[in-house]
């Protein structure tokens, strides 16, 4: 087979197996596509390849991913400042703001504490979260007070002891720390939902 | 969501989706794998999307994608020169050198005959698989003379078409024309086979 396939395409059937759910056959289909198109195509991919990383940086303040500090969220006179909802990754902040419906402002800790994994607070975004907080109570702060923490890290189990961590942490500063509801997601069949999700979605229940 | 994603993200999603069978949620999920990963793997991806087209030409004997004329199928002194394998596209010379059961040489068309999209014979490699056929025949020709031509077109309605008018045309040159199998393939379940596929078993059926 390597006769069959020049080094450079091969060379290239390499770098894209190493991206997360490209196996060799996508990565051969990948590759004989951009064979086959423009170089208007291949010329565009590789600098937006080579380019990404030179023009993309992280928001001082939320620490979301940004082209120019702060970022569009951070800057927008329109959000909402005394809410933070607390995410474990960029993609995350993304999401939500999909949903359109959240007006507050965000902050990214870059992962989850995940003892076994060598991952403690430390490596994560903490004591930036603390220093937002702080920068709201000082004395003629011009910075707004935070009134509540949001924390949505995820439903698994270095979320779930994340966002455990976190609420005992904050408790001393006396801000409102809520967690994301848990429950059955829209279009889930209860048939075939497993025993924690119903559990959560009994336990969350709201009055009619 | 457009004030989420930073624009050199944006970009590179937006290249990712030119690719087939990346859908907007795959090219997200690429490109903040990029984000996270070392400058080591950009970097490779890049270089090699870039130096894919320049490096790589077609083989100036069968047409197949190579990083050098003649190519390493062609160059390759135990293979069989009296037999061509006739395939559409270069993604099936590696298909079949899969196999690592044929010895013989191929000859890449680059397309198949398709009077609906406007491809007609002179936009496919016909002539220069004549031109092969003939350098084979000339008086004291160094080629070795072709004895066989498989055709290895696609069992689709084009690929058909295409070998049938091959046939047709190579009749006069008294080469052994010959036409790959149609039959289940390995692993498949009779009942959920196509009428075309079934009949094409009961028809080649061989003896036991």
């Amino acid at each position: 087979m390597s006769n069959s396939i020049p080094k450079p395409v091969q060379d290239l059937i390499q770098s894209f197996t190493r991206l997360p759910g490209i196996g060799p056959k996508t990565a051969q289909r990948l590759a004989m596509h951009l064979l086959e198109s423009s170089n208007g195509l291949t010329e565009e991919l590789a600098d937006a390849i080579r380019t990404l990383k030179v023009s993309t940086r992280l928001c001082s303040q939320c620490w979301h991913l940004t082209a120019q500090d702060p970022c569009a969220i951070c800057s927008d006179s329109m959000r909402d400042r005394g809410i933070l909802c607390v995410v474990e990754e960029p993609a995350e902040v993304i999401a939500f703001e999909k949903t359109g419906r959240y007006k507050g402002l965000y902050h990214v800790l870059h992962g989850a504490l995940s003892p076994l994994d060598g991952i403690g607070p430390e490596d994560l975004k903490m004591s930036e979260l603390l220093e937002r907080i702080e920068a709201g109570r000082r004395e003629g702060a011009e910075a707004v007070a935070i009134v509540e923490i949001i924390l949505a890290t995820n439903p698994t189990m270095e979320g779930e002891a994340t966002a455990n961590y976190l609420a005992k942490w904050l408790k001393p500063f006396g801000v409102k720390v809520t967690r994301i509801a848990r429950g059955l997601p829209s279009g889930a069949n209860i048939e075939y939902a497993d025993d924690l999700t119903l559990t959560s979605a009994l336990e969350g229940r709201r009055e009619y």
